[in-house]
This record gives structure tokens, sequence and C-alpha cells, in this order.
């Protein structure tokens, strides 16, 4: 099993920068719904979840048959390896580490891209193209923005890509974390009838409900189709698909989450510069990457414990090692606080 | 996708008869703690739930390793599917039809062993054994009480066979309608040792909880380590974990529901017993299985539904076919609407 910050419930008085959730926590018009709804667990959700797909469909401007939900993204990206026959998938690292699981455990080859650090971890596309070419994976894996380095890729980079890729290779592009960036998202390319592209949407991280469990695919109708052939019935919640049906309403939540991210996002950034143990990546969304330049994360990680402090390691990330780790943005006093630590900390 | 009672979202005003919840509704008590719950979806659900799963194998007397949670029972049934290498099921029929889905999915053989409706649906222990004898099937799917026929098998009597059947066969029981019976469980076959027993566990409909999607599943250490090799992550959503550290705890709600389904079942079946225009079969669960002898279901539910009323019309059972339908046992004033309406229909 994957190893993840954001359980923390042996000591729920931590402060926890290992897990990606929206510092305003659940929108309090959505709070009130799900309450709204206790009473309505007494009858099965819909199997899957039809009214939250067209509401969701209206709601981004996309035909219904190019959306399919998941009991968290979690259940596309399995739901995907076990959609098709497998092959070899090539994935974008570092990245998500359950994409690798998730293709494995059905039998898939994976081989990985692995970004430089010495290159900020941008892509250079022709290498890209280049490996496609050579390794022929039936399908690319990427996140955008990604998990952990927080670089994002722009829609016309990626569109790029896609294009000069063969027709046949198909691109499963995890957008779980684009509500927090001010990048566009790839949802033209579907729409403008692209049969290669599935987009992967969380509505855990941005609405902050994670214990939930609500995301949701968009891709060719030919694609969804295959994912709903292996579909399980009944695998959404009827708060879940509550949550599905009203997110899209939260313009001001929206809004809010963008500006004070976008905001705070380079104030910690410009604050970790100045800390001369170690290295911050640039970033597009809710979250940091950091190496350590002197000292172990092991022995940062056990300070910043006593000081009542949860970070995520990096070690187990492709293409990472022991002296990386991942910080999210939450709220600007909380943000202060780690920054003082960090601060403190001699190695 | 499966035909299915219990989703009428589109005219909840209907008195539904398709689905066999708990009529009582959710506990208060757990209604409370689902509520305060909702501020906790903001943190992950543990990944397997291990805190539900202790407090289970607490609440049943067994080990932790010999539990496994689901999103509902359903995520049981596939994951099983598709925890071994597929081969040949033989399926006890007529049953629940997502047993023959889930396998058929993953590329098992499928065999039914057909029940006779002139045999009450009763299984015949030395058939049953000869057909295994013959087919060498890899597991036994048995659903105990079964949907849809009602029918019960006692503890002593599915032992025996287990018993009396190859060591190397595995046996899935689906007890998911077994709170409503006085049947005793399967569960002393598992805690003497049994490696062949896998027993399936609904929360859905016992506590009238279909919305929220908890199951669990007990089983050999064996069988249960086979299963979480292939369990996706973070299935179970936060409330549902709360639920299931929460049912074994409400004694009264259980004693209340089992006396009254217990003496109403009864009662109801006396009732459809004197109209001659259907048979009606001995149950010991909260729903009846019928057998129209004039006229067809199709123009029974269709008069139903003109008095507000839904019933499960059984065609698409294996072993049955357009003149069965299957009514839960709902609340007394209920029942009587539906025993009057059926009274009244001429066929």
């Amino acid at each position: 099993m994957n190893k993840h910050g954001g359980y923390i419930g042996e000591n729920p008085e931590m402060l926890d920068f290992s897990v990606n959730i929206n510092p305003f926590g659940i929108p309090q018009g959505i709070k009130e719904k799900l309450i709204a709804g206790i009473d309505g667990l007494v009858s099965y959700p819909e199997i899957t979840g039809k009214s939250a797909i067209q509401k969701l469909a209206n709601d981004i401007a996309i035909g219904p048959e190019n959306i399919i939900l998941g009991n968290g993204a979690i259940e596309l990206i399995y739901l995907f390896a076990r959609s098709y026959r497998p092959a070899k998938a090539l994935i974008i690292q570092p990245t998500f580490n359950e994409y690798e699981r998730a293709l494995k455990l059905y039998g898939w080859e994976v081989e990985h891209f692995i970004l430089e650090e010495k290159k900020d971890f941008t892509i250079d596309p022709s290498k890209l193209l280049k490996a496609i070419e050579i390794s022929q994976p039936q399908v690319v894996f990427c996140c955008n923005p990604n998990n952990p380095t927080g670089m994002v890729y722009s829609r016309e980079f990626m569109t790029g890509l896609i294009e000069k890729s063969p027709q046949e290779t198909m691109w499963f592009l995890d957008e779980s974390f684009i509500g927090f960036t001010f990048e566009e998202d790839g949802l033209p390319l579907i729409k403008n009838g692209n049969h290669q592209v599935f987009l992967l949407r969380s509505l855990t991280k941005f609405y902050a409900l994670p214990g939930l469990r609500i995301g949701y695919g968009v891709g060719s109708q030919a694609i969804v189709k295959a994912m709903e052939t292996y579909k399980e019935p009944w695998t959404i919640n009827t708060l879940g698909l509550i949550a599905a049906e009203s997110v899209y309403d939260e313009k001001d939540f929206d809004k809010q989450t963008r500006d004070y991210i976008g905001r705070e996002r380079q104030r910690v950034y410009n604050e970790l510069k100045k800390i001369d143990v170690l290295k911050v990546f640039e970033s597009e969304t809710d979250f940091h990457l950091c190496r350590l330049i002197k000292g172990t994360v092991r022995d940062l990680q056990s300070y910043l414990e006593t000081q009542g402090i949860n970070i995520r390691t990096c070690e187990d990330f492709t293409g990472l090692n022991e002296s990386y780790f991942r910080i999210a943005i939450k709220k600007e006093e909380n943000n202060r606080q780690l920054l003082a630590c960090l601060k403190e900390w001699r190695g």
C-alpha cells in the first residue's frame, strides 16, 4: 500500500503539511447540502451517478458520454489500468506513485521517463517524443500540475506534445491539482474531438473532501465506454454524488482559493529561497517540493514532529531520494510557523 | 449494468417494495454520528480502514487479519473475482446476479446449479455435491439467506456441505441478509480454522445505509491476504468507516428489527397465501418471492405503479422467468396497502 500523507488519525493535533488539501476547508454551502443529505442515505445511489454526470457535463460544457465518475480519482486510475489489455505504459516521473502500482497490478509493463532536477524537472519535448517513438507505449501518464514537483505544463505545450505523438498513443493526464493554478486545463483537447486523451479530476483536494471519495474523468467516448465496461456498480456514495452536483456552483470559493494560493505560494517560495539548507522548486499549485542541501530529511522530519508539524518525505517517488520533501500551502499563520521552524533548523 | 430496485430518484413518492432495506431506517445513534462526522471529511480516511476493522473484529470476536472492508458488499464480490486467476465457479441459482457479472468480467467460466421451484428452491445436498464432483469448480457461490428466494440454510446444513466438498473448493457465502433471520451465521466455520470459506456481510440492508456503501468480508487469512493484494486504496469513505465502527453497538435496534421482521414476515406470508392469483414462497428474511399464477407480472407492475407502488420483477434472475416478483417487508401500514392492492388485482 501507498505511503501517503493526510491520515494523522493517531495525532489530529498535528499541523499536517503532508497533504495538499484546500486550507479553506469544505465550502459552507456544500457542508450544508451534505448534512441535509444524511437522511437520503436510506436509498441506493444511482448505479453510475448519471444525474451528477449530467450536471457536471453542463458545468464544464461537454457531453455526458465523455464523463465517468470515480470513488475518488483513484478508482479511475485503477479502472483505466484494468479496462485495457495490459500493454506498455510510460510514466513521466517523478510523480504520484499509484499509476505504477495500478498498472503493475494488472500486468502492464511500465517504463519511466525521468525528469532531471538540474533541468528543474521540466519536460524536454523532443526527448520525450523520442522516448515515445522508441518505447511505443500504449499510454503515457502525465500529472499536470505534477505531484510532487509542482510543475505545470501549459495547454499549448501539452497540445503540441499530444499532436506530435503517434495517433495510437493514449495520454492519461491527471489534472487533480488544476484548480490551484492559473494555467488552463486540457478540456478543449477533448471538446475538439481528440481521441487520445483521458483527463482525471479530483474533487478531493480543491473542495477539501478527501473523506468523501469523489472524482471524475473526461475522455473520448471510446475511452469512457471502455472504462464503463469494467466499472463496478454503486461505487460512489450518495453524499459524493451530492458534492459532484454542487462543487461548480461555488464560484466565490473557487476564486478566493485560487487568488489566495497564488499569492501565498509566491510568498512562501520567496521565504523558502532565503533558507540556505534547502533548495525549493518553483510551483504552480498548492505545494512545494524542496531538496535538503544539508542534513537528512529524516532528521528534519523528527525535529518538525517535536514542533507539532508533519511533512511528506519523498524517498518513495521514482527519480527522487531521501533528500526531498514536499510541503503544502496552508493558512498563512500555519505557513509562518513552518517557515520559522525551517529557519531555525541547522541540519 | 444490473437491473435493480431501490433507486427511485425519478419518483421518491413511490412506495418501494423493490429494495430490501430495514423499514426502521437508519438507527438514530448512527445518524447522529454521521452528522458529527461531516467535519472530518477534510481528512483522508485510513487507506484500508484498519481502526474500523479492529472494532469489527472485537464485535464479532475474530482476528482483524480475517476481515476486509468493502465499499459496499459489492466491492468485495468484484475484488474476489479479480484476486484469483480466473477458473471455474459454480453459482447456486436463482440468486443475486452480480456474482455472475463480476466473475465473467474477469474471465471466469461460470456454471449454474439451478434450484427447482417444485422443490421450493431447496438445496438437495447430494445433488449439489455430485455437481461439485463433476464440475470441480474452484469456488461455489451461495447466498444465505438467498436473494431472491428468501430461503435460509442452517449453519449445520452449510457446515455439512462444506465439510463434504473437496478441500480445495472455496465457498463464497453471501450473508448480506443474515441479520433479518433467526438462523445462525457461518462465522464459527472460520473461527474453527476452515480455509475454504469467505463470508460476505452488508451493512447496507440491515442498517438502512445503502447510500453510504459499506460492507465487509470474513475469511481465512489466506483468502483475505489474496484479496488485499488487489484491493484499491481509500475505497471506503470516512462516514462508512464511522458506520462500520458503530453498527454492532446498536443492540436494541438489532433486536427490534429481528423481532418485527420475524413477526411481520409471517403475517404477510399468511395474507399472501390467501391470494389465489399467486404462489408465495416461505422466507426467512425481509422479503418474499412470489409467482403469479394468472396474468403477467408486467401488467401487475403497471397496475401497482398506478397505486404508487414499486415491486422487483424477477425475469433477469437465472432460473426464474417473467412470472416471478419480489416484495420487501416494510412497515405494517405499507404492507397492508400492498396486500390490499394485490387482493384487488384480477390478473
